[in-house]
């Protein structure tokens, strides 16, 4: 099956919306929110523990995966979804973000990006049709056009110029995509200017991609900012397609973008803090290391049904992060993305029955004390 | 339920044997491998995993829990089942191993051991009397008396010292254990000397233990010698109670220790190789990690139809591994284990049927070749 987007609600330019997006891996409900495998892999989970606390899609990064294995390899393999052995829908970036982030060790010309390889310092190119012919071969249902993001803040000028060639990188991108079981999405740019949103969101929208991503923001912007922005920039989007905030995955964020009509986002954040002992429960974030958890018997949350809640106490978990054992990591990573999902199911079904923003004020309530970004 | 062992072979004094361990949380069919929980954990496995993998035991480390998280803290968590959610039986050593391997930063005296923490340079005692109380605090179904265990090689005139104050401690350990719902388990010493390890076996048989450690052995020696001690040590041990040849789990040794009647064995082996890349198979033990399985997308083991072989490649293990995913230690550490437990399982099934020296023949035959101790 092919890709395909459908409302189950009313079409509107703005406000919280649910939609079933169907690939050629199965279908997708939103607002979903996607974790990250960024090297074939969801950080310390497995794919049935994946499936277990509903991950519906997941997230895989080209730029990791060209450089190691290779996109070669895996295409040998028979693609991603059976390199990784995940039979769900994959979406996978393009690389712009990555390349963002690797700073001075990048150049940027008008055909694309050279750049140096984390790993070993060795120099690739990126070109958008390099990016795709990469991501045909991972093979992953979702693919992202080649785009630059730019950093935050940035001279006017610099974004303009920038916000125009990611628009003829698309172009390019679109021309060079020849996958018919893959949908490819654009990306909007444009920093914080509004007009310059509003023009990329324009091009692209012209270009009649099946998705949009919504790329450049959570960079080091005050969040006020990007709620604005995103606003003037989703208005500008076509209805009938899906709208994907990427890198976002804060609890107030997430549901801040869902307000704003946003369907998919994803985040390392979940899977990270999880790493270094941070747990996002029904009453905000709690750092499970702290000595005060020493002799919590009690579960990571309460009000959670995970594996991990009811077999395991904070006590538990501390000493194993205490202790460097992995299977610390893998319980604080499992809870988080089963509360993350479970949170954005919850807000689909809110949505469906009329009482999203009632779910979102009770949500940022509990948890914004100890909430932070 | 109480502690109980009866075989389901005929008793005899030497010779592969089947039976059955009956504790407070269930049965063990042995001949058993038992993967080891050095600090509450078994690395990288989750308990629900530990049961798809036939683990029908596990063992912690009393020396390691003592200092993390504490003795008294899991005794206030509900014991060691109930802190790490493990519901089948559970075995702690005494310490005696742990403290031997902390070499020159440890004093041996009649009363007990003075030793300084691996953790934080801290002193601490270990007397046979504080052992068992560590051990009842943390509540296994099988606790181990505190030994003293000898490197290889020592002098004949140090051993005799030792291993008679070996029989002293189990003695004293046997005075201070009061737990009626676990059972204490003596230690054979007596290094590499028969005459030494002789009279240890009667002396402890004498005291009556309902069952019986075999220590100080795989501690550089070489197997031919470890294997004539373990048949001198054996048939001086009471047929009719289980024997647990400790720290042992190459494949061959596990099969050489089940010829000659031991019951029970332990080893982080399986756990240890599996996260530097190396995996035990029906041909023997291949390192997943080198560059001949880049591209290789058969399982770990074509044989193996456990839940890694089933699902993912070597290829895909190899990235994962030179990637430091977390997931590939779990992949290899689970195949081992269930590879290993496997095995053991299969020697009980062809004792049973009169055929372990056929199974034990074809085994050694054919992981030979790739196996090492």
């Amino acid at each position: 099956m092919s890709f395909s987007f459908r409302l189950v609600t009313e079409p509107r330019a703005l406000g919280p919306r649910a939609g079933v997006i169907t690939t050629p891996h199965g279908t997708i409900e939103t607002p979903v929110f996607m974790p990250v495998g960024t090297q074939a892999t969801v950080k310390a989970m497995s794919p049935v523990e994946l499936e277990e606390v509903g991950a519906q899609i997941i997230l895989a990064n080209t730029y990791h995966l060209y450089l190691r294995p290779g996109h070669e390899l895996i295409a040998r393999a028979g693609g991603l979804h059976r390199f990784m052995s995940w039979n769900r829908p994959i979406l996978t970036d393009s690389g712009g973000f990555q390349v963002y982030s690797l700073g001075d060790i990048r150049e940027i010309t008008e055909d694309g990006v050279r750049f140096r390889s984390h790993i070993d310092g060795s120099y690739h190119v990126f070109t958008p049709e390099r990016v795709i012919e990469i991501e045909n071969a991972l093979g992953a249902d979702i693919a992202m056009c080649f785009d630059e993001c730019v950093a935050y803040p940035s001279d006017r000028s610099y974004v303009e110029r920038s916000v125009r060639r990611t628009t003829r990188w698309a172009k390019r991108c679109k021309a060079a995509h020849g996958r018919k079981d893959q949908a490819l999405f654009g990306i909007v740019q444009g920093g914080v200017y509004p007009d310059l949103r509003k023009q990329s969101a324009l091009d692209l929208a012209e270009l009649d991609f099946p998705g949009y991503g919504i790329g450049g923001l959570s960079v080091g912007e005050p969040k006020s900012v990007m709620y604005d922005v995103l606003e003037e920039t989703v208005s500008l989007l076509p209805v009938d397609k899906p709208r994907y905030l990427m890198g976002v995955g804060s609890v107030d964020a997430i549901l801040e973008g869902i307000s704003r009509g946003i369907d998919m986002f994803d985040c390392v954040l979940a899977t990270r803090i999880a790493r270094h002992g941070s747990v996002m429960t029904s009453t905000g974030r709690i750092i499970v290391r702290d000595a005060r958890f020493a002799e919590d018997f009690g579960p990571l949350d309460p009000e959670c049904d995970c594996y991990v809640c009811r077999n395991f106490t904070r006590a538990y978990i501390r000493h194993l992060l205490k202790a460097g054992e992995i299977l610390g990591y893998r319980l604080t990573t499992y809870h988080n993305l089963y509360y993350l999902i479970k949170l954005v199911r919850g807000a689909r079904d809110a949505i469906l029955s009329n009482r999203f923003f009632e779910y979102k004020q009770e949500i940022l309530m509990r948890t914004a004390k100890r909430s932070d970004s």
